[in-house]
């Protein structure tokens, strides 16, 4: 399957003129011949726009960016603001719709980063969460969760073969975008898409460097710090299980370090710390 | 406290002549004003060394490391193989020794790499060991093990502010090595020692580039692919405390997601894979 990421500035607060980047990027990665577009997070409405998100997650963005999908028969992985399930506030949300516009996954960002994301949004319940595209199993995070390592193994261990990650990554925190992308994608051997803003926001000043990283830790296609891109790659789940009978991390993985066990040995997990002398 | 770490490519099966190496560098070291050195894996004996290990393991290899230690006032963090507790078999370990050569703490690998490991040795039973040297925490991984998040993880949530990892780290894994070791370094906040061997050992061919990388993700200090090294790099657990509150990994990190932890809204941990329509 190939994929499409958009490193984008987008305008703050203005769901119009996003949408209509968003339209003409669709355009473009159709006639590519990808079958999945992934935008920044929150690239609908803009990320840092404080109160006015609460206002904007109630207008209909769905059903907006679903007419997008379906005008040119392209999945569509977008990040925007959604109203919490319980009720009580926002959640800095991806939506996946297929080509036709329908809804198939919404994921809720569980790490949220710091006093900025904490002032706007509640978090997501749901840790991992996986669907099914063209044969490809896609995991959805949102930018500070894939900064845990414990977020791409969960979304691996539950049979992801690429994720995907909206992002609004800012300075001083390049290091993600450069380094620690590729090293996830290395240690679970699955495909990442890591796909950022560009530009400014109030007094964000974004990294860009958007990518999508192969299951070797290759990054398959990279954008610059600056500026508007739409990156192509293709995406291919036997590719990850190769990848996964040379590198067997998965089944290497000590009982004790899977998500949720206790230690045979020790069912006073964590595993014990060892100190002192033996 | 300043610390070593020695690339080297050793010899196999000569423990004389790789104590003569460690002596040689613990002198630099300690004259350099390290308090502590670390080696590669199994350096005192070699490492792809086949059913020689079993003779090995029984000789006298503490006792002679811990002369050298004694010798020049220097900790020592020395990979070698050792019997294992269980009374069967040999573990792929590293002693930590005083400066006066008293032992403090035993490691033995717990992720064992493919049939070259499984054929020689036996697992170690436990994944987080640690031990306070002048002031530093210290944690204990072999080489495969820090591959896995889960073990940096583990030794920081322990309270780790140096991760020493002895390793053996060969083609084509040179990635491990350039890429991943600091990553390790930045989501925890720790300093990371990770010390190779240079050159060949039978089929083998070493990747060198060890380093010592600050919680920042810095790479403080870096050996070539080939040849011999001997790292010099000062670690801070001040640095360490300052890096956790400028990058709150360790308190951001969802419960769901910690060692050994269940999920208080779905006890059967793992957290539930979402799928499907919401």
């Amino acid at each position: 399957m190939r994929i499409a990421g958009l490193q984008h500035a987008g305008t703050p607060g203005d769901v119009d003129a996003n949408l209509a980047v968003l339209d003409a990027a669709a355009a473009r990665a159709a006639a590519a011949g990808c079958r999945l577009l992934v935008t920044p997070e929150m690239f609908l409405t803009g990320y840092d726009i404080g109160a006015r998100v609460k206002h904007l997650a109630r207008e209909p963005l769905e059903e907006r960016t679903a007419e997008v999908a379906a005008r040119h028969g392209l999945a569509l992985a977008v990040g925007l603001p959604q109203p919490a399930e319980s009720g009580v506030g926002v959640t800095n949300s991806v939506l996946l719709l297929d080509d036709r516009g329908r809804r198939v996954v919404r994921y809720d960002k569980t790490h949220l980063f710091g006093d900025l994301d904490r002032a706007m949004f509640v978090p997501g319940r749901i840790p991992v969460v996986t669907a099914e595209l063209e044969g490809i199993r896609l995991g959805f995070l949102v930018c500070y969760d894939v900064e845990f390592p414990e977020t791409v193994r969960a979304a691996a261990l539950a049979g992801a073969d690429l994720v995907v990650v909206p992002t609004a990554q800012m300075e001083p925190f390049a290091f993600v975008a450069e380094h620690l992308i590729r090293v996830r994608a290395w240690e679970n051997q699955v495909y990442v898409a890591y796909v950022n803003h560009s530009g400014s926001e109030g007094d964000l000043r974004y990294v860009g460097r958007s990518s999508v990283c192969a299951p070797s830790g290759e990054v398959l296609a990279v954008a610059d710090a600056d500026g508007e891109a739409l990156l192509v790659a293709d995406v291919d789940a036997e590719v990850v299980r190769t990848a996964r009978r040379e590198n067997p991390y998965l089944d290497d993985l000590r009982p004790e370090f899977r998500p949720g066990s206790r230690s045979a040995a020790d069912p006073g997990v964590p595993p014990a710390p060892g100190t002192g002398k033996l």
